[in-house]
């Protein structure tokens, strides 16, 4: 296996050193290889090195230590507006301002997203994608100061790693692979894909620290809970309405 | 660059070769190596080689010889059934069932479809990804029997290369990466970053053969135009309501 691959692991302890302007374009060069539909490459890649800006969206990031520590802050947004205003200088009809493009840019972006990690890992940097960008989209728009028809969707922190963690577990691979259709689960099958996460000392000890009966709980109580879901997924389609997403009702 | 990276193109003629399973493992284990949100793993991986099926799939992806070359095809889906019922398993509450997840999870699908394309170049294989998958979701939920909580994202179609075509251009860096912030397009800036592929013999010619006054026509009239785009947009959110990711209405 690539050894970029296998070795990925999340990296949330940085050292100040500053990434050089060459190795920087390697990774962002290396994003645009990835596949993307059509060739019309629907994101756009902000780079933050700025202090006062990034302070800003570390605050949109639940402050995280690691996110003020990295030298480099990327927001890989998907992004419609450079190609409508390229097919509007060119007498072209609008296009793109609806749910079906957000979902191809999302793909594009994200794509993206994947390359531009795995080359910072193979310049000997350390990465963390930041979840937290979809708890926040109206403010990292704001922020960033992201058009209509630009929108944020994942944030990857990188600088030299000062912190060597172990990989992280995963299900086993007949968790996540079905062969020729999808087999759904049977309890027993949940069981018994679930058993290792289930019965780590790591998992036990997250679910003690939070006084829970187990590790689901751990998801559904504490880190995901139902009501925030459903704010959330009402803020975003409501984002995507107000930033050009939407164009069709 | 990782030379993976750097040398990809996507393939659309395959020998008729089998992949090995053990390289096939291989791929799908870089695939969950990927970065995914809380490692919850929200995605599962389909793959298919059963030729009827990969007949039925074909007929999705609108006939594209390629797709029934090529000896695998492999879908990717945005998947809360899993961990649903694991939940459920647990007497933890539901909350996956809304559109928030279903970006997340369609975020770590797409993370994981990189790590599975990078993994297959690396092993000498060629891969195209489909985006025809959003134009057909209902009947590749119904060809795969995917049950609620879990929507195709991406399918990715895997070979041996039956051709070497050159890399394909993309836009100048500079036309996708921001520096701080957010630089919104002036027309002259537009003007510039499209200028090669405004003028690039290959793109004059696809523009000549169909008939039209520019390359921005091509895509909003004939690729994709609105009528379309309207619809698929509309199609996509009652398949994601009738499909489990809407109950928060």
């Amino acid at each position: 296996m690539l050894e970029t691959i296998s070795k990925h692991r999340s990296i949330r302890k940085f050292k100040p050193d500053a990434i050089s302007d060459s190795i920087l374009t390697e990774i962002l060069e290396a994003g645009t290889r990835a596949s993307n539909t059509g060739n019309m490459q629907l994101y756009s890649v902000v780079v933050t090195k700025d202090k006062e800006i990034r302070e800003k969206l570390w605050e949109t990031h639940f402050k995280q230590n690691m996110v003020l520590q990295a030298p480099v802050h990327i927001t890989i947004c998907a992004d419609v507006n450079r190609f409508h205003k390229w097919c509007e200088l060119n007498q072209a009809p609008v296009s793109y301002d609806n749910f079906f493009w957000f979902i191809n840019a999302t793909i594009d972006a994200t794509l993206a997203s994947q390359n531009i990690c795995l080359e910072a890992e193979n310049n000997g940097l350390g990465i963390c994608i930041l979840g937290t960008v979809l708890y926040n989209v109206d403010k990292i728009i704001e922020i960033l100061e992201l058009p209509k028809g630009v929108i944020p969707l994942t944030a990857i922190v990188l600088g030299y790693p000062d912190e060597n963690p172990p990989l992280t577990d995963r299900l086993p691979l007949d968790a996540v692979v079905h062969y020729e259709k999808y087999k759904d689960y049977s309890p027993q099958a949940i069981e018994k894909l679930f058993f290792e996460k289930d019965n780590s000392e790591f998992y036990k000890n997250i679910v003690e620290e939070n006084g829970l009966k187990n590790l689901s709980l751990v998801f559904t109580e504490r880190r995901y809970p139902r009501a925030s879901n459903i704010e959330k997924s009402e803020e975003l389609l409501e984002t995507l309405k107000k930033h050009g997403f939407f164009n069709h009702k």
